[in-house]
């Protein structure tokens, strides 16, 4: 098998093309996921790529039905009147530094091959403690972008975040800037321990400003309860195993 | 040496063909080892390949005999009545993320090699208490098996197992999916802390309806107590040589 | 994306030539980083190359002004009347042993294609208490080396750093002598819990000494406060997002 | 630079040519590094080659002039009478599994292309608490050694070490098996926290007998306290590298 596989669900992707990357894999608060998936829901988004990989968790998927899926990263695409979307979510980000890169440098080269021209990669900004009215913390490969999503209404400080992105959210916005990419990055203030609608929903309302397009929010809180409990079933599982680990691998 | 080896006992293995292979590594409460080598035994399948692979844990075993060998894991083959089957069993899965994919992307190429059309992944669910009757969880990776699997004694249950299957289990029924091959896992509830003969039992009868053969159990719980007192004697010697590691490995 | 890539600032780095090599990567105290870009300053280095790898840690650095680059290490040339240096300074080092050779071995090759004759490797030499007057210890890759690195005021003691240097400061050293460069570590004692601008002054005169050039050191406190509030925030990005790691990869 | 590296002291090697290689890396108790280096200074053992990897830690080591040089392995040469004999020593085994594998490959095919039909491997067996006989346990690769092993008075037990040999005393056997290399692990009973000059010297009485010859055993406890000095060295420049490496590395 290959590194990293990029398997088109239907023919080669000839037919996709959009000029938008939405970018939502776990993180923190899994704020992003929960944005594009909401995103991916209301918009009616189709599946049209699945990405596999070494540099994932090495286990599968089990879905309600009883069938297991290999765990993956998956491509969604989407219209919404004239504007065209991609959608980038999935069940994990590489479990190692390198294999961030290059996935990262896979999904800026697919996102080059489908025309994309900017990529919007959303995550959650861990304060630690709850906060009521989350502001939206926003980051960007060009400084020309900067007034265009201050309009949008993040913050952009020279103080927040302090050190940097880590993983997906930020390598897509270093790795693009080299290929001609622009890049934003949109961070909703969360506390970090729970799945924060109250915070994607102010990541959403920037997100949308910039795209132009309306998006309906009012499930948003549903989502996250539903999105709350298959990751404790899964963080579960994976500690139950892990346990186990211990006595039969070195 | 190559990363993986797969090296026929007898030949090229030309004369080893199977349509089914069972897997029963190392895993939760030793289940599927458990069974997988109850059943080498009972069915007196004979070994026709060795597997040594980098992603193995950097050690050899002792036999009994003061004789040692690498840590691998092996294929056997056996007939009953006009059935044949294969089985993988083996020391230990992989130490690293990437390396069990590598593998079990090996033993899926093997097993197409071999005439193999349907797997089955044998392994326990932990759930952290003793389990008076344990049940045997199903997972199928294609949903026209889920019938088959529930009418011998399965459950298939949108809830258990939470949130996926880790290891050499999980990813022949992902990575066999798209080459074709047929794949079902049983998982016995077991406590997760001691090889379990009782969940190994449940599993094993399940199997054999599944498979329309007949294996004797009795022997089971005495199996399980050597396998348990030969795991206690390789986590000892790990224990002791880890702590020591720290002197001299950084 | 290759492993490793050397990307010069300036068409392909044909007008960049010197024969000295000081590097300045972060480590104990971050005595050599806060030297290397103190000297930076000073002498009004300009970027001559920017490496990437995926063997650095897996995000992104935001700058003042909102926009991020990759993580990185840099290359700098200066000219100090008739003398030229590069300077080899960085957010980060390698995340991975091998990483770390691999790195070496780049910058190595790169400095002999640079025309560089000598590198000198700076750091700290962490005793874990506050020093009133730091010494600065020396090590060599040759031995004629030694009686001019004591004589600008090193220490070279058998005991003294006891075992070896770990990361760039020594593969530089160890790699360069079986390819004809002269290496020179000079570590400043410090107690290794802060940034140490004291430590680092004493290894600015003792290197002046040595590369036969003045520096003016007033502003190297201040320069160590930023450093130490950079590094902070730096610090408390990652631990806040290594805490929610766990929720999301195994 | 290649992953391991072997450079002949001398040319390309092809005077040395030697029937038996005896191995004595970092280990438990440092038993069989005590006694390799011992045999190695007893029978002037003059180096022939030097093997450097990205497997090892990425450190230099500091010698008593100040001179710096990589960590590596090293393999000397010895003649004693009309006996030849090779030797494997060095500062560490591999910081990875797959390394482990690796470097073990590369010192057997070392070997075969040495004129080795015999390795001897040794190292300590750590039990936990002093010990004031230590006996020699004996592991082979062949059968038809035992008798042999055991004549010479080492314990072939089956109980003891009761699970395996990890790093290099066990996979020098193991990959020498398929390579037509006899092999021979002996390990003597130490408690495992300290440089052992008890166990050594039984290893090395049971060593001799097998290889007929007779080494002076008077310095082997003087050489032990060096030992132990120069491990406690190393190790407390890692612990204090460690410790700081969390403020700049992820």
């Amino acid at each position: 098998m290959d590194d990293i596989t990029v398997r088109f669900t239907d023919g080669d992707g000839s037919g996709v093309r959009a000029p938008v990357l939405i970018e939502g894999l776990p993180g923190i608060g899994h704020v992003g996921k929960l944005v594009a998936e909401h995103m991916i829901h209301e918009l009616a988004a189709r599946k049209v790529a699945e990405i596999e990989s070494i540099y994932f968790p090495p286990q599968v998927i089990i879905r309600e039905n009883g069938t297991i899926r290999l765990a993956n990263n998956e491509l969604y695409y989407a219209r919404s009147g004239d504007k065209r979307f991609l959608f980038l979510v999935g069940d994990f980000q590489s479990t190692s530094g390198e294999g961030h890169y290059l996935l990262a440098d896979t999904y800026v080269s697919l996102a080059l091959e489908l025309g994309v021209r900017r990529i919007y990669t959303l995550g959650g900004y861990g304060v630690g403690h709850l906060v009521d009215v989350p502001r939206v913390l926003g980051a960007v490969n060009r400084e020309d972008l900067r007034e265009e999503v201050e309009a949008a209404g993040a913050v952009i400080s020279p103080d927040e975040p302090g050190g940097g992105i880590i993983g997906a959210a930020g390598l897509l916005l270093g790795l693009g800037l080299s290929r001609g990419i622009e890049g934003i990055c949109l961070m909703g203030e969360t506390s970090g321990y729970l799945v924060d609608p109250k915070s994607a929903a102010r990541v959403l309302s920037v997100l949308c400003t910039l795209l132009g397009i309306e998006v309906n929010a009012t499930t948003l809180e549903e989502r996250g309860r539903e999105m709350e409990h298959m990751i404790e079933r899964l963080v579960d599982t994976e500690r139950s195993m892990r346990e186990d680990e211990l006595r039969y691998i070195v």
